[in-house]
């Protein structure tokens, strides 16, 4: 079952059969991103040194790049571990964090975005710094609209043959030809470090379940959307609102998740 | 309006245009210190790589260095950062974390010490330790009361041309000429890790919003401190205070918050 | 007072001399091992330069060592680090993270396990793992029934002279004579990321408090499996029980803890 309707039998699919998700990723989320992953019933790991990157790339289910905390060595390894991927059909997915921010940045996301993602994830301002247009973006947060880079983000699928979720207060996700968006989540979740980053693990678990990285990606922001909603009638601020959201993901019903969810083409 | 009153005006300015806090920190804080700034109202970033460290600071409003899980490469991009921060009029905080421990930090923190902060946050035995006192201190736990360093404090602030904070019991804040001292916070605090990292983050962000750093600096303690009484009320051990002074953080009211504060000099 | 109902008193010598525990560990758990370590009663420190690695050991009471997240640089200090606490008798521990799922890892663990550590914790699976047996398992989770790996265990503890340490739905600990089995914990502390991480640092702990390595492994793991079982009560999800059970850590009670646990041997 793929289409909107299709969340729940994919979680329950993911549960059923944990897919190891390789993550290479920055230092600030990394427990975050292990224990959301866990939560949604993934199997998470953290492994980046060169000398075992490719042996982990060939044993996971998909992988996760984020160069938020880059250096030298790390991307190195984010690029063995891309290339890797794609020879053995693993499915990644780049989170381009604060892309705009240095010609650093933009040089190493730019380089990671052509070895072949299913998935780009990141929030308007990032996705428009690396589809080239104007935008720019202070840091990692957005100050772009989400819907003012729809049509960079289209641009940006088509040009990459890949998939490409902005997550936004409406998240949209479009593999160039279709466009699904999604309107759960809450306000508050942009307090809490991280959370985009959570979601492209999310979207990651998601890829190892689900053979269309268009539907991977939608059903990975619409589970931690719709976690995030939920969690957020019990939260008093962003400190529980973290904690919220690792339950809210365990908790999930693949017999009841229901996103509010459009598709466009 | 500076001055013990003017905590809730310089919160106030601050949230309403969150400065850009770029944080060379240590692994262990990174969430913490990423979460604490988002609660407060700032907009945080972790940035070390030498490729991007000065592009990076040339676009931030405070730069925060704590070379707590320190080693070679880190410390000299946080060379670098501080003495681009210095060039550009970005202003600096530097957290000694353990400083008396071993040769290695006390001659990495030496040197930046010189490099130009604006403040220097520590406990007592940290400050002491960067004073060239006596005391050491094992780890980084504070053995020396707050008081007995606040002679190393002002001595260590004349040399350098800096605030220097102290946090404990009582946080001390000095310009070498005035000390103001804060009596609020709990000590269950100091079974949360990186709670003076998160103190030293957070007056970054106050540094960025107020031009007088002993001001910023007293403001940044009395924040934390302030969250941090009200949150401990709710906690039932150092798990709940971490995510209840995130919260406390958040919902720190400009219009009512009150320090307890004295002012001498 | 050692044996079955050491417990209680060792914790209440650990908390009345908090002894400083030394971690190289890996960047997804440093938060949180810092913060088991500060809630159980210990002082924890994160130090990995080579630069300092060695004089850092010389002031410890233990040394935890954790390559989950390992590369080339850490595993110098790692190795630096090993050598200098047999050198100076400072007991320490090995969580040897996913050993089986690369040859690196193997290498890496494989030889650490040669350099005197007083205890080794891992699951079942990593038990196995470096004990050469057959078995694997897939990145960090275990695969393998903890009962299997006791065979196992044993074989390792009389090759390295050391005390082994599984952890799972039941713990087992043993010296290669003596065997301990502990029956606390919760199902769900399997989805909170490094749960095993936090056992292997409270050991390290104990290893501080407590002479006999085959007892400070059993009080360890005895310690988290007590305080996860009181914190699965409170805890609606893994987001919730991961600050449960730092609660439940913080208000263990020496006087009444009493694990469920069986000694053969």
């Amino acid at each position: 079952v793929s289409g909107l309707d299709g969340l729940g039998p994919a979680l329950a699919k993911l549960r059923a059969a944990p897919p190891l998700v390789h993550n290479i990723t920055n230092f600030v989320v990394m427990n975050n991103t292990a224990n959301a992953l866990l939560a949604l019933g993934a199997s998470p790991a953290m492994v980046h040194a060169p000398e075992e990157v490719e042996d982990f790339v060939a044993i996971s289910g998909a992988l996760v790049i984020n160069p938020g905390t880059l250096s030298a060595p790390w991307v190195a390894s984010m690029r063995l571990a891309a290339i890797k991927a794609r020879t053995m059909d693993v499915p990644w997915i780049l989170d381009p964090v604060g892309v705009g921010a240095t010609p650093y940045r933009r040089a190493v996301n730019g380089e990671l975005a052509t070895l072949g993602p299913a998935v780009i994830r990141g929030n308007a301002s990032e996705v428009l710094a690396l589809a080239g247009a104007a935008g720019g973006g202070q840091g990692v947060d957005a100050t772009d609209a989400v819907d003012d880079a729809v049509a960079g983000a289209k641009a940006l699928a088509k040009e990459r043959g890949t998939v490409v979720a902005i997550s936004g207060a409406t998240d949209v996700i479009t593999d160039g030809r279709r466009v699904a968006r999604l309107s759960d989540g809450h306000p508050m979740m942009a307090k809490v470090t991280g959370m985009g980053c959570t979601a492209t693990a999310i979207i990651g678990a998601f890829l190892a379940a689900e053979p269309d990285p268009f539907w991977a990606a939608t059903y990975g922001l619409a589970a931690l959307g719709v976690a995030g909603a939920t969690a957020a009638e019990r939260a008093r601020g962003p400190g529980s609102l973290q904690l919220e959201i690792l339950d809210a993901l365990h908790l999930l019903d693949p017999d009841t998740v229901a996103p509010t969810a459009t598709l466009d083409g």
